[in-house]
């Protein structure tokens, strides 16, 4: 069960900019930072809010680290902004599996590590009105609740 | 001071059909729904979750209801897909005000009315890399700590 919106994914072309510009605008600070090399990106996680399942909200700032990144390819159609939108859930693994049963496409055969050792997987914008949309799970939530095989 | 992250804006092409996907597809149910006539659009608030500041994260779905409204225009240009973020604070008036002479563009003299009785106000995109940015005070929250003038 998806119990809250977990972060919104914004691609930048230059992360420290990005990151001054929350800062210096809202007051909005870096939480951690981290290369995702498998995504390609370079990364900043800016805590928003909490939220009433236990988790928190963030803005997850994406810089890519290589041309042929999803994340450099989609900021070189769109230019800067809004990249993917991602709810989370105790159960990336068994949401994934009842949501690709309803015809949606997953993009990935087994969730795949996200930001802060977190597990996600993402839906297919096609099937989801335009919207890239990411399932997460925490490293918190997976150790409170680990997923059955 | 902006407290959380309060929606994410979605425009859609139908908004019956869109409402029947995300319900269908993950369980999240219509909270509310309104035409705005001066934004141009009909919505659907679909409540994700609880925040800690005492105000909630919701998906709103936006379908324009004339050619001309910006939303229209912006889906004709994008297609489907996230139109914009949304903070929530409760002295919309105040934070649109710093920000503003922080040198990000405003887009309204004076906020104006939103979902649910809610007072609202947008950043300029090109200010924010790329990022259409609400700040919103809920009704309740402005009932309950209303901005000084």
């Amino acid at each position: 069960m998806l119990t809250r919106i977990d972060h919104i994914g914004i691609a930048c072309r230059d992360l420290d900019t990005t990151v001054a510009f929350y800062r210096a605008t809202y007051g909005f600070e870096v939480h951690h930072t981290e290369v995702n090399e498998e995504q390609g990106v370079r990364e900043a996680m800016l805590r928003i809010n909490g939220t009433d399942d236990g988790g928190a909200t963030w803005i997850q700032l994406l810089e890519p680290i290589r041309e042929d990144s999803p994340v450099a390819t989609w900021l070189a159609k769109n230019g800067e902004g809004v990249h993917h939108i991602a709810f989370g859930t105790a159960d990336v693994d068994g949401d994934a599996r009842e949501i690709g049963a309803r015809g949606v496409r997953v993009l990935y055969d087994e969730p795949r590590r996200g930001s802060m050792d977190s597990r996600i997987t993402f839906l297919h914008p096609k099937d989801c009105h335009g919207v890239l949309t990411e399932l997460v799970t925490s490293a918190s939530a997976a150790a409170e609740d680990p997923p059955t095989a």
